[in-house]
């Protein structure tokens, strides 16, 4: 298996965007991926989506991005695993680079979701829940979440202040990401006094509605070089799933998908969890990035909140999350997420975080972790400096 | 890179089908593939489909599937590239076994079409062309292929028997085709006859709205040997895309984006066009047969017409094309399309056609050609006797 490196990242400015449609906002993040690596070309391209035929009424984004990159002719193709595509489009990209296949390949990922608005983006979002078992009769992700953070609560002794401190940090460090959604500060009596979604979970513990895209390029590590740019190896991949109702799984204060992906993409860069240093997680819902730190061995069964609390996964703390800001402050265009996951990490590991978010002591191995739907499905890589 | 190869296939029965829901379309299907495959396991899913968001209101297919396979826990992930998302899965499937991440993967393809009647399936696949561009002013695929076919027709002469024979042609094989949702004869008047969907294109022109599931097995050939079963290898893929709106193209009367795949997936299997024996093609209508027959080499531009009239595409001519029934006798879901020319290249190639389709002569080598869209993917294997 060939080595993998990821050579240069972009980004669009993540929010409400109205005067782009998802061709432009995927077409701006993929240029600025190009500029930034020094490529001349491209031999494939992997984008992740979640739904653009129910929020946009286009589906087949592979070609139509190819298209719209000036790159008509271009071997492409959407992936998609709900809130996990952009992850998905990673780990197909270095399937095709490890395979030999091709040299140069971009892994992007776009949402645009606020052209669809109130009922119809909820619908849509759910479509990523079991449609038949959970949807049906009521359920969406707020709801979803909700009862994963209650069981937590139940289990753990998890508090409202832990679940605020979550939102705190990401506003925080999102508040030095350029592209971020919601760039601002809140506080814990902002979060906790906001209004309620579906108790325990307030709009402050809830990632937003969010248009924007992200692309990496991935490439060997002699094309990498020969570069000349910053570059880092993706010395990782692993995918897991579960059910998809939450009601089957085993163990609702856990993410089992999480934890078997993660423990796959450690094994292949010969790793354990204590090697890493630091993580991007899906905190779609502030309870998310507690269970998830949980789940992948970060923290034991509930000591995540207490830790959260204590400001140990602050930027300075001794496991920072979510430097970027998270789905929480930067957004979540679904299928951008997992991609911009893998932007931020380039920037931390090659000293070019902007505005003060850099993490101290110049980290050296991260973590991607981007799931689906309440948990259904998890991909995630581990990277490295070069 | 690990050759990569095919053990094992399996269909569901194509057409109609009220009583059963996309997942269990997908498992029957996935069932029969294992079990014809003879594996006791599978290292990660692939599920192409075109739009369960838009069809069913269901996207996350890759998990959904993995759990109602009784596989919680497998690495899964859907692709999509409109109706070319079957032989995306087979791509993907065959990028992780090349690679050496995985050693057993199924590729499968869904599609449950018939729950969304009449303009909301019109729609459904219409997403699949330009949104902006073609769909809002009022485009759909009839009317796109329609325009295919009076540009070929006025600038080679082809008739409305040509288109005929295709369909004629189509239907006699899939009258031998256990699976096919339109198992029966149809003559040159019935097809010329029937009733008008696109001018020229008729209804006996056009591929059926269908519910249909298809997988494969792919693995190692050291693994397909231990298995014992008969297997084929996957010699070369290839991929392409183009335009996505048809106005923009170099040429209406040719696929530049097949053009492309098969160059590349003969390329990597180290042969011309010449070396192919016999084909699975995307006759999404009569006259997408026809086109892709010249972009692809097959016949000069302009010859494919005269090739089908004078029988020379039939089970028993120079060139068989669609030996399985094709889109048009076997059915179209469009998801699934893609794997179910893999399942019937698998059983020409090991000898296991049903009911009178084996192709005469023992074919060694074969190609499956995919498209999405009028033409703006397309996905091309080449496969060989093992």
């Amino acid at each position: 298996m060939r080595d993998v490196c990821v050579v240069g990242v972009g980004m669009s400015k993540w929010g409400e965007v109205w005067r782009k449609s998802i061709r432009q906002l995927f077409v701006d993040a993929a240029t600025n991926a190009i500029k930034n690596s020094g490529v001349d070309h491209l031999d494939s391209l992997y984008v992740g989506c979640m739904s653009g035929g129910l929020f946009v009424g286009q589906e087949h984004l592979g070609a139509m991005m190819a298209d719209y990159l000036g790159m008509p002719g271009l071997p492409a193709m959407r992936v998609e695993s709900a809130c996990a595509s952009g992850g998905m489009a990673l780990r197909s990209a270095f399937m095709e680079i490890a395979a030999g296949v091709s040299d140069i390949v971009m892994a992007g990922g776009v949402e645009k979701m606020t052209d669809c608005a109130g009922d119809d983006a909820t619908f849509a979002l759910a479509t990523a829940a079991d449609q038949e078992y959970e949807v049906f009769h009521g359920a969406t992700f707020p709801g979803l979440y909700a009862m994963i953070a209650h069981a937590h609560m139940a289990r753990y002794g998890t508090t409202r202040d832990m679940l605020s401190a979550v939102s705190v940090k990401n506003h925080h460090n999102g508040s030095m990401n350029p592209v971020a959604q919601y760039p601002f500060e809140v506080t814990m009596e902002g979060v906790a006094n906001s209004v309620m979604v579906a108790d325990p979970l307030h709009i402050l513990d809830c990632s937003p509605i969010t248009d924007g895209a992200a692309a990496v390029i991935v490439t060997t590590e002699e094309i990498a070089t020969k570069l000349g740019k910053p570059y880092i190896k993706v010395t990782g991949t692993g995918c897991g799933t579960d059910f998809i109702a939450l009601a089957q799984r085993e163990d609702m204060t856990a993410i089992k998908a999480s934890k078997l992906a993660a423990e796959q993409a450690l094994k292949m860069a010969g790793k354990t969890i204590k090697d890493v240093q630091f993580a991007e997680m899906h905190d779609c819902f502030t309870i998310a990035e507690l269970v998830i730190s949980e789940s992948i061995g970060i923290f034991e069964p509930g000591k995540a909140g207490p830790a959260a609390l204590a400001g140990e996964t602050a930027l300075d703390g001794k496991f920072p999350i979510n430097s970027s800001g998270g789905l929480k402050s930067k957004g979540h265009p679904v299928g951008a997420t997992g991609i911009a996951q893998i932007v931020e990490i380039y920037k931390q590991l090659t000293g070019q975080a902007e505005n003060g978010r850099q993490i101290p002591g110049s980290p050296k191995v991260g973590m991607a972790q981007n799931m689906g739907g309440s948990g259904a499905s998890s991909v995630v890589h581990i990277l490295e400096v070069a």
